[in-house]
């Protein structure tokens, strides 16, 4: 069974992901890159989510972005606007978080012999980040074919899996319960309050309550406010 | 004056660098990445080199890749031999370890306003690593332009700099001692010892007191053994 790398965040999309490579036949090594985000709740979502859908194996590694900052992702003082989507790149957007992430992603499967990697990204609801784009996939896969030694001593091609990219949040939502996936174990948001409740506000929780309304869908994950008509 | 990210690591190369850039004009922000590596020695070294060079800033990030093994330089399991170079690819490389290096500096650059990274690479003496070579600086120069919204929305393209990488060491120290670089403060070997003294044996002494000693020079930093005739 081919080893793949999936890059798993604890949010809906990446466990998406994960349920689609294994499907695929995958031998699945997932990672989760804490880097400074506000919701260290993710990753025991991910930690669940590793599990309930048999990752082989499931990897925390820290890497300190919020000591770069310049995102309201990694910086306490950059406030978390509620949604709708603004026009243009999001005050949520992380300074070249994808490449990051694919940079920490190419190092393991180098490492354990994988040379296919998964990642969550989504052109369509994720509006203006740069680092969701086809072109953004490509060319980390153009990157990984040089960068690596597995690659230049012709041990195998790289390949940046993106199955979600032109995929709408409901018809990813559809997929992953086609696959068996159980959302309950997910978390979106960009501010939980303390008990770990979704806002039920931020751009995330509007997306993902949304794309539940439009499959006429319970979101079964608790919120702090009431969120009727979303 | 232009904002430049520099990648410091504490090593002679870095610390040329740095001194290039500076010379070039750039108001240089200086970085640091702990990537598990064995030598914490090179942090002290990046800092006093960063002070002498008059770095605007110098940060230092943390990055597991300890976590991720596959190397001599972050698995304290795997033994670096003696010099000189092997064939191929050293054990002594760290799977993707520059595309993780070039992402944080990314990183950094777009969250100061910086559209130029500069980075140690070199192809001579470094022999068989994949991710120091002329295609892979490009691969990422090509990579940065897409991911990230600060040249996405037009406000500058991003220039990965690798001045030494057609240089030879001796050609690297001779080019730094013009620009004023001390050398003293910086370190370059793999496995030294508890006082902090160099080996003087494995692949980067043995390269550095070679390229010192064709230059006629005398290489002021402690080592652990007597490196005549080396």
């Amino acid at each position: 069974m081919a080893k793949a790398v999936v890059l798993l965040s604890g949010g809906l999309d990446s466990a998406t992901v994960l349920a689609i490579a294994r499907h695929q036949g995958f031998e699945c090594h997932a990672l989760t890159c804490l880097y400074g985000q506000r919701h260290g709740l993710e990753v025991e979502a991910a930690r669940q989510v590793a599990r309930s859908l048999d990752a082989a194996e499931h990897l925390v590694i820290r890497v300190d972005l919020g000591a770069i900052g310049g995102s309201a992702l990694t910086d306490w003082q950059i406030h978390v606007p509620d949604g709708p989507a603004q026009q243009g790149v999001p005050i949520t957007y992380v300074p070249a978080r994808n490449t990051v992430l694919l940079a920490l992603a190419l190092a393991w499967a180098e490492a354990i012999g994988a040379f296919d990697i998964f990642i969550g990204v989504h052109a369509v609801d994720a509006g203006g980040y740069p680092d969701c784009r086809q072109a953004f996939i490509q060319a980390f896969e153009d990157l990984a074919n040089v960068a690596t030694a597995a690659a230049v001593q012709g041990l195998g091609r790289f390949r940046i899996h993106a199955p979600l990219i032109n995929m709408t949040k409901a018809q990813i939502i559809r997929k992953g319960l086609e696959l068996g996936v159980d959302y309950r174990l997910t978390r979106s948001c960009y501010r939980p309050d303390p008990k770990g409740r979704s806002c039920g506000r931020c751009l995330a929780c509007r997306v993902r309550l949304d794309a539940f309304a439009e499959l006429g869908l319970e979101d079964g994950i608790p919120y702090t406010h009431d969120h009727a008509g979303s």
